[in-house]
């Protein structure tokens, strides 16, 4: 061992002691004749003390010192003169005896501290020296531990942890798969899993009963902000239950990982079904840290001569408390956002309700005192409250008034990080008909049990079946989801017939599957959790990118290493392959 | 839920209770007007009564079933009059007072015993049924535990359980990369990784000073039984270590897993140099369980004019206790075992050491009973005891003698698969020389330390380099090797040239390495463990496979689900891609 003690270990109590550090040399201050240098390890920053008494080998050993120096140093722990209540080594300094250099270091690009004054980009590109900030090693460590915490649960509910295979086959369903050329098998590939969905439910077919695996997953997708083409899920199935069951087991996970981690209790998760969330937040990921619930206005403001409102499929408003003294221009701005693209509302309309009882309106051309007065009860509004009003196409207009909502919520500090409302989003339609190409795709995947209720609809109007599907959603972000599956064969033969597949192309892609539930297929559920996002969650964090050690950007380059990269035609010829870029 | 109790949790104390039991229909017996079924879940098996009083309902029910049938059953726990002390639910029994059919099953491909009548190839097809059979369940059980339960170790050591990408950068130093076209950067491709080791070692430059992961590996090589596409690795590092820390830390990581799993207490780890191995056992990963160690007889064998002897490099022999009674058939046996090509030996020579204390050798021409004796002291051996001698070249006879002595361990019952005997095999060579390609390889990998005593000879003979190496080894198998890695990037400059690697090459390759040394990388050192061949050897298996959820074949194929397989004309076209299959 290079080191007798950690540099965020020693304290009052080890005054005295000889002691040998090692670490990165995170700053040094000359002190006319006084040296001081912090050094730096994970564990934490212990302050070293060269003396006027120092001898001259030693300083001039610390004059060679700079920045990022990978030192060991032995010395003697004593009380320091002023101390330091920020951290936990504070009351003690090391006056050193001895010093070695293990390692000099260039001038690192940017600062190695919690506000650095480097870029994305260049710390993207040292990502090796990025990871030391303590912000960022916090992130990685707390993934670690909600990791841990996530199997001590489910070791404990007996779930037994199974690697399911990377190289699998590729299933056109779904999103793009990376595939990887097999060199023993010329002309044919594996695919890297979108998830281990079919060898999961195989487990289940096998007897295992409760099976996690905390597993990557590719998708080879064009990338936002927070998508990663390799990613990390907590990949859960259970036989013999149905969705009550999953969704006791898993609130009991989310409320284990909230307790354990942030030390919150969280209140009975509420169980919110998919119509109810469309209709009361615009959105199948409702954020509930606040109310600001839709109102329908149709019946109350239809019929009063304004053409816009007449003639729209959806009259919804929120009201948004206290925000009557709004100005113009805080009321243009709203209107500005609504009216942006990625939102997409045509205009913007409002009913004050002033603090002297009277109203204020954009439509008042239209609507009288009373009409309005109308619409502002049904909110329960109180004078001093705003309602915005959005109308046009239902979904288009409900997506919209979902975007002003959460915009408000921001506005009026309703969005706190620190406060969690975690909620399941259950009875998903099963499917969701795709204008372009004319067919029924599985709105969750193709082996979504329909509810039993709903089983007759298959045959009349199959976009009216509901799944017994459900989402956790925790302020407003999709943490987890899964359902319950179709474990009977003639069920899952029709679910791939409304889906458009041949009998062909069923076998061709299932087949493994449809054939192993014809020897006993237990009745079985699950649900996948986002970890990098669950991780972000908790670290408060807004990308997923910063929970993730060696992150790829928005083109899928690693640009730490420059991945990927050509390979040799040696290579490709081994794998009966040739280049075919085509010119731009 | 479907069912209240699994079938591996009623007992005696249960009597009386109405139970819900929820399983597959493993046995069937029908004696005369009474009915037994065996239901059978992941924890147990209880047994079913249907009696003549059951309804008319309830029989024809139950002449439906037939193995494998998932089936729900109510009814109340009564104790049994003939009691099975073989199973802990033995002393009960369910009188069935309703049953549902869950699901069917066509008639299973082979039996769902631990003795099952079905081949290699028909299990592996089918191997969701395979897995349902207690035997290898159980290795899959055994596997999860192992996982956590070096989690906890490590947890406990302040390891930070860190993901490193499965999307990298091919580097062609070592073995066959299998690789993934890039769709956005055309002409690109990721590698997936043969072990996280440039990650882990980036990680320590990030000061995460002890990182851990059980990760899947890739490598894309002509397969052996033992040998997968996708493989395991428990991979660790640390920082601010010597050998002695790394060797100390995994010493508790293998003592904690025999105590907890096997409830065995293991000895301290003897430490035996790489040279010595070759000498006393021919082999870098010997088998300890039992002595037999070599002797070089040369001194003792030359120059008494049997001219094979005088002539060969190296005379090694071993004695085998209380064998002098082999018959010349046995003694036949051996020659032909070690005249096989995979041993390769010429010839074998023996000298009995007779119970009378007269001496019988294959080569009584040219040795003298004195000669004779004067081999047999050397191995101190007694009467009764037969001593079996090969010669040739040196590695070449020392190989083919290791396997002859662990023949002889087999044969006389020294290699009991409950005996566990781990060593350190340390200060291996840095280097290997390849004949063929006329270069050094570097024997661990191209980051592997010199001890600092051997630094000098790295100019004038590297091949006697030794490096700051080591391999853990039990009974025989290799189950972790590792090293003190290069930290200075002036060294780490100088074994790539030694490597035979051009400035440009080695920058092209590990330049982000060799950067990420210049801001101050830390003394570091790691290791990692064949998940996949230690849950083999706790399970007492000669194959990795069944250590495995859904292993591939030998041509790297999943015969359960027909992959690798052909994909799109589309698929290829997007990634810039053209098949140039070889007809044959």
């Amino acid at each position: 061992m290079y080191r007798t003690h950690t540099c965020g270990e020693l304290r009052l109590e080890h005054k005295g002691s000889n002691v040998t550090l090692a670490g990165w040399v995170q700053r040094i201050r000359n002190l006319g004749g006084m040296t001081f240098v912090d050094l730096r390890d994970r564990y934490g920053i212990t302050q070293l003390v060269f003396d006027e008494n120092s001898s001259s080998e030693l300083k001039d050993k610390v004059s060679e010192l700079g920045r990022e120096f990978v030192v060991q140093v032995i010395g003697q722990v004593r009380e320091r003169s002023s101390k330091n209540a920020k951290i936990p080594t504070g009351d003690i300094e090391i006056e050193v005896e001895k010093i070695n250099i293990l390692n000099s270091s260039a001038i690192p690009p940017f600062t190695i501290e919690d506000d650095t004054d480097g870029g994305d980009e260049i710390r993207m590109k040292y990502r090796y020296l990025d990871l030391r900030r303590k912000v960022v090693l916090e992130n990685l460590k707390l993934r670690a531990r909600i990791g841990h915490e996530t199997r001590n649960y489910l070791n404990e509910k007996e779930f037994i942890e199974t690697e399911t295979p990377v190289l699998i086959k590729s299933t056109p369903e779904g999103a793009r798969d990376f595939i990887v050329p097999s060199r023993m098998n010329p002309g044919e590939f594996y695919a890297l899993p979108q998830s281990p969905q079919l060898f999961k439910q195989l487990l289940m077919v096998a007897g295992f009963d409760r099976y996690y695996q905390i597993v990557k997953c590719f998708r080879d997708e064009d990338l936002r902000a927070d998508r990663q083409p390799e990613f990390t899920q907590i990949d859960c199935e259970m036989s013999f239950v149905e969705q009550e069951d999953i969704l006791n087991m898993f609130e009991g996970l989310t409320r284990h990982l909230f307790k354990v981690i942030k030390g919150i209790e969280i209140d009975e998760l509420p169980r919110l079904p998919y119509s109810e969330a469309m209709e009361k937040y615009g959105s199948d990921k409702p954020d509930i840290r606040f109310g600001m619930e839709f109102h329908d206005l149709s019946s109350k403001m239809k019929g009063k001569g304004f053409k816009v409102f007449d003639e729209a499929e959806y009259i919804g408003g929120i009201c948004a408390e206290g925000c009557a003294s709004y100005t113009r221009k805080q009321l243009d701005e709203l209107t500005e956002f609504v009216k942006r693209p990625q939102v997409g509302a045509q205009g913007l309309v409002y009913i004050k309700y002033n603090e002297d009882g009277s109203t204020k309106s954009s439509v008042d051309k239209f609507y009288g005192e009373d009409d309005l007065k109308l619409v502002l009860n049904d909110f329960n509004a109180k004078p001093g409250d705003l309602v915005l009003i959005l109308c046009g196409k239902r979904t288009k207009t409900q997506t919209a008034l979902c975007e002003l909502r959460l915009e408000m919520g921001t506005r009026l500090g309703l969005r706190d990080k620190n406060v969690y409302k975690p909620l399941w989003v259950v009875d998903f339609p099963l499917l969701e008909w795709d204008e372009e190409t004319n067919r029924f795709y599985a709105m969750h995947h193709p082996f979504t049990s329909p509810k039993p209720e709903d089983i007759s609809l298959l045959d009349t109007d199959p976009g009216k079946v509901r799944a017994n599907a459900y989402d956790l959603v925790i302020n407003g972000v999709e943490i987890g989801g899964g359902s319950v599956r179709i474990f009977n064969s003639e069920l899952q033969s029709k679910m791939f017939d409304i889906l458009g597949f041949t009998k062909e192309q069923a076998e061709l892609q299932f087949g493994f599957l449809t054939n192993a539930f014809k020897y006993g297929a237990p009745p079985h559920a699950g649900i996948a959790f986002g970890f990098d996002r669950l991780t972000s969650m908790f670290a408060g964090l807004d990308s997923i990118r910063d929970t993730i050690a060696f992150p790829k950007n928005n083109a899928g380059r690693d640009v730490m290493n420059d991945s990927p990269a050509p390979v040799s035609l040696d290579q490709l010829e081994e794998l009966s392959l040739k280049l075919d870029v085509k010119e731009k």
